[in-house]
Order: structure tokens, then C-alpha cells, then sequence
């Protein structure tokens, strides 16, 4: 059990992180030609509702990492909208 | 418990189904410009250890929705590497 918390630890800092970069490109390019609003708007209502799966079961870390993606994930959907 | 499994599936579920329409976008466009390599790379990295976490702690829903959604990521990971 030791070792699955470790790897979930890591598993959950990478597709945390991973938002980064595309945020961070979209707002320096102001270019969202190709991304997906379908995948971002799907993507911010799932991790919203990881927010209040985390605050049901009351674990920190699902709570935290999930608000961090939120917040990058809603940015890329407003930069897609704002410069299509 | 209950509400919050229903809360986690339907989240899991938009997590997963998300990645569809942006695998859809690069197929057909071919046109991968302003998507991240950083962002697929390492989403595809940190989805992958999901499997093996679900795998350690014998989760099927985890290794079922990680399997689809890394099969996804590569996807949108090779059209952005062969298309720029």
C-alpha cells in the first residue's frame, strides 16, 4: 500500500502539473485555434466535481490538487473563448 | 459514501470523456499548433502511473478510465508530434 501511494502521490502531481504548460501557451501565444473548448469545458465540470468528491470523502490532497487543475483549466477555457 | 461515489463516478466519467473531442479535433484538422507538447506529455506520463496505482490498489473503474484516457493522450500526444 505504501508503494501505490507513492505512485498515486506522482501519478496526481503530473496530470496536475501537465495543465501548466498549456496554459502558459495559450497565454503567451493568445492562439486556441486548436484546442478544444469541448475538451477543456468537459474537463473543468469533471474536475469541479473531483472538488466535491474530495470534500465527500475529505481528503486534502484530492481537494487540492483538483482546485490547482480547475484554475488551469478554466483559464485555457477562457483564453479559448476570448481568442477562439 | 454513496453520494460521494455517484459525485466520483459521474467526475471520472467527464475526466475521461473529455479528452474525446480534442482527439477528434487534431484527427480531423490535423492541425496540432497551439497544443502543448509539455501538457500531453505529461499528462500521458501522469496517466499511466493512474493505471499502475489501480493495478496496486485493484481498482478496476481506476484502470478501466486511465486506459481510455491514455489511450487518448498518446493519440493527441503522436498527432501533435507528427503535425506540429
Amino acid at each position: 500500500m505504501h508503494f501505490a501511494n507513492i505512485v498515486g502521490g506522482l501519478a496526481g502531481t503530473l496530470t496536475t502539473v501537465a495543465f501548466f504548460p498549456q496554459a502558459i501557451k495559450a497565454w503567451k501565444t493568445r492562439s486556441t485555434k486548436d484546442v478544444s473548448l469541448g475538451m477543456f469545458g468537459l474537463f473543468a465540470a469533471g474536475v469541479f466535481l473531483w472538488i466535491i468528491y474530495g470534500i465527500g470523502i475529505q481528503s486534502v490532497p484530492v481537494i487540492v490538487a483538483n482546485t490547482i487543475t480547475f484554475v488551469l483549466a478554466v483559464t485555457i477555457l477562457v483564453l479559448k473563448i476570448k481568442h477562439k
